[in-house]
Formats: structure tokens, sequence, C-alpha cells
């Protein structure tokens, strides 16, 4: 009896040690950018004069990799500022973690309330768990797959909302502003306002936003140039509580495709699919040379 | 010196038990918000189909109100639901409490983090003092004219950016869904975006806006359709953290316009002028019956 217990948990725990290990690692990591918000927060910039990086990000990023690296050496990366440095974004089905060290660096460089630290992973292409850390918050939210969703060991429940009238969306206007993509972010929105809904959010954070739906407060967050590494652990945190994770144009998600709605339910994943201008950006795994 | 240090002492602290009162009455109406996002939430509708209000917000209302009354006998109110029952919004010389009791009553329906009870206190049209408890964040912001902003008692400053391509910019979507407002709404929500700035948030409350651009987090928040109990507290709480307030076609503020801007500096808050598509709600004084 003894036996066939431990046997049963040692299946069920397969990936159990390497999400404690996120768990602790997304912690200390929250730490240095807590601290870090009393420093001057050095910019720099990448894809355009609001895409904005920090000496933090690169920094918590290594500090999480090299964690990593040195209890699970066989696992691979996907790390937002190795991909920026010129890595390969590729995800196979090898053990893989998928980390922003920030999401929301806009929001960490004007301290504004909402920044996480982001850890997913992935193998078989399954996300097999997930954590963000929404570190100013002081809210550490965690999903197994199969097991739930958490934040701070409290089980977390999508809203029961049907109505999309009386619901709340979370989105945000992203980091390009050339002007056929603003044209469909803004018809987009419009359109979802107008509805009407009961009201628009934008708190700076894809991996909030997702976490925010999971919590039952936001109904639908849905976003079009997002990357890989600013879903993957929400994408199972909405799951794991009773979430939908659906494409903009209707179907299954990729979450290597830039695109996303995640929802308390169909019902309201395919009324928003419904209003959106869809366009794709190059996807997150195209060589550099072709994006 | 023991008569001059009292007398002085009262001169100054002439409105301050009142402020004392107000941090009180703050602090135990956040509790009933808190302990309210337990229950069921029973929503009516006021001006549209998504200007909400519920049985929170009128016990809140009257419980703050009935405790200032007792203590405060001859002072008189501005209250947003006492005004939406029919009571005249009239800002006098006398000293008036002007009350949102739940500021981001869309926000609490659906839990969503960013939930404030608003004081603030008017005495010869001018502000005395501004308490906004944002209660789901336990944050307490006061200010007192001339003594400085503060949140859980420490001091706030507001940011230093001089730079609208660097600055963070709040905003909201408002309640209506009048396509001649809506246009204006995006209108001036687009020409913001891409001037270009770093972000654009919307948290869902006024007076937590406010409270943002006091603490540094924004640079500047802007609305048209706001009301008197919105703001009364937060713009008290701006100016003191050193920020300003414009009305959104430049000049001064009218605190009953309807209007607003709230910015870190004079030089970016002329700066978001120059991109708003103005319009004028009815003013808030005017009588029911011209609205």
């Amino acid at each position: 009896m003894w036996m066939t217990v431990l046997c049963s948990s040692n299946m069920a725990d397969l990936w159990q040690n390497a999400m404690d290990h996120a768990v602790a690692i997304a912690r200390k990591a929250g730490e240095v950018v807590r601290e870090a918000l009393g420093d001057d927060r050095k910019v720099t910039l990448k894809s355009s004069s609001v895409d904005l990086v920090t000496q933090t990000d690169q920094q918590v990023e290594k500090l999480i990799i090299q964690s990593v690296k040195d209890k699970f050496p066989t696992h691979r990366f996907i790390g937002e500022e190795s991909v920026a440095a010129g890595e390969a974004c590729d995800l196979t089905d090898s053990p893989t973690w998928i980390i922003d060290p920030i999401d929301g660096t806009t929001n960490f460089v004007h301290a504004f309330p909402f920044v996480a630290v982001s850890i997913g992973f992935s193998v078989n292409k399954q996300m097999e768990f997930g954590v963000v850390y929404s570190c100013l918050e002081d809210k550490m939210f965690t999903a197994r797959r199969g097991k739930g969703a958490f934040c701070n060991g409290e089980p977390l429940q999508v809203s029961n909302q049907k109505d999309i009238e009386q619901s709340i969306i979370a989105t945000e206007f992203g980091s390009s502003r050339d002007p056929d993509t603003v044209d469909k972010i803004f018809s987009s929105l419009r359109n979802i306002l107008c509805i009407p809904v009961h009201g628009v959010r934008s708190a700076g954070s894809a991996a909030i936003n997702m976490c925010l739906v999971a919590s039952g407060c936001v109904d639908a967050y849905y976003e079009i140039g997002i990357h890989v590494w600013d879903i993957a652990a929400g994408a199972l945190i909405v799951s794991e509580a009773g979430g939908v994770l659906m494409d903009v144009e209707g179907g299954g998600v990729d979450l290597l495709s830039r695109r996303i709605i995640a929802a308390n339910s169909r019902t309201i994943a395919e009324r928003v699919v419904k209003e959106i201008d869809a366009f794709s950006p190059p996807r997150d795994d195209l060589p550099p040379s072709k994006v």
C-alpha cells in the first residue's frame, strides 16, 4: 500500500520539483525587481521607441536561467531577453522553461503597480505548470496541469458571467505605433466597448491580465502582438481556473502566433471574436532574418 | 509662549479634526466595501446600461453622511448617491463634504482591484483636505492644504518627467456609449498614444488615477465626463504632491465642469491639452431639469 501511494505520487509529481523551483525563483526574482524600484532604472529601446528594456530585465532573466540550469541541466529555455539577444525561439518537445523576467517593463520603469515575473514550463509542447508573481502586489499565481490554479494558495475560479453586456474586458494598446496596426487595435476596441460592455481596462501586463481573468475580476482579455513568454504561464493559469483560450479569429490558440483571447467561457470568447479586426504579426518562431 | 504655540496650532488645525474624522470614516467605509465583495452585488442602472450603482454605494454614502452630521451638524454635503436621488449639487462657501462612497463601482461589481472611497472637504470653494482610501490595496491617500500629500503616512511626490514621449498616461472610456462622445474619446486617445507616449492605462477609478499621478507612477491623467465627487479629494492630493490641475482646453480647472487634466507638471499638462478633442457634458451644478 505504501509503495503504491509512493509510486502514484511520483507519477503525479513528475514535474512538481521543477514547479517548486519555479515558485522559489520567481519570488527571489520579484525581490530583485522590488529592490530595483528604488534605483535609477536605465532604459534602452528594442523594437520601437516605446518597447523598453532595462538592465533589471536582463539581470533577472540571467538569474532565473542560471538557477534552473544548475538544477535541471538538460532543460531548454525561451527567454524574452535571450531571444532579443539573438537566440532562437524554438518550442520543441523537450522540457522548456518559457520566461518573461519582467512582464510589464513599462510599468516597472514607471513603478505602476502591475509588474510580474512569468515562468511557464512546457513538455511535448504542452504546458505543465505556470507561475506568475505579481511582485508589487505580492500575489503568487500558480497552476499545475490538471490540478487547478491558485493565488497565494487560494483556489482561483473564473467568473460565471455569460452576458457580454455585463462583462469587463482587458486589453492593451501594445508597443507598435504603426498607423495600420493602431487602426486595427482601435477598431477592435471600439467595437468591443460599444457592444456595449461594462468597461475596458488596461493594466499594462499580459500575464497579470490573464491572472485577472483567472481570478474572475475580468471576463475576457484579448491582445494581438504579445509574445509566447508573456502568455505561456498565464494561459495554464486561465485554463486551470476554468477559463478558455481561443485564437482571435476563433479556433484553438497557438502560443507562438502572438494572438490570444483568454476568457471565462466559450460563450464570451466567441462573442469577442466577432468584434476583433484581426491581423497577424510575425510569429515568435520565425528565424530573425524572416521577421 | 505656550499660549502662542497653542493659538498658532489652533489656526493651523482649524479643519484637522474634520480630516481625522474623514480618515477614520473612510477606513470604516472601506471595511464595508471589502466585506460586501463576499456577497452578491445586486446592480441597478443610472444614466446608461453601463452606469452602475449597488446597494453598497448607497449604504456607504449614508454611513459617511450620518457619521459626519453627528459630529459636524452645520456642514453641507455633495454625495454621488444623494445627487442621483435628486438632491442639488451646490458648492457654496459653507464647509462642504464631497463624497464618492465607491469610486470605481464597475470595478467593485467585478472585484477588479481598484476601488476607492473618496472624501473631499471644501470651505469657501477651496479644497481644505482630501482623503482617498483604495480599499482593496489598503492604501490611504491623504492631503491637507499646504501640508503635502501622503500614502499610508509616506510623503508623495509626482514624477519629474518633462518629456511626453517618456510618459505614461491614464484615462478612461467613461460610461457614455453615445457615438459622438465615443468618437471624441477615441480621437483624443489615439492622438495621445501616437505622440507617441510610453503607454496608456485604464484602471477604472478617477480617484485612484489621480493618486497614481500623485505617486509618480503616472505622468498625467485626463478625462471628460467625470463628476466633482470623483475628483475633489484627488485634486488636492495631486496639487499637494507637486502636480498641476488644468482644464482640457487649458486654463484653470473647474471641479464642477466634468473635465480635468491632472499632471506632474505644467509642461506635460499643456502637451496633453494639444491632443484632446474637447467637449462639454452638462455641468454638475445644473438644475436637474436643465440636464
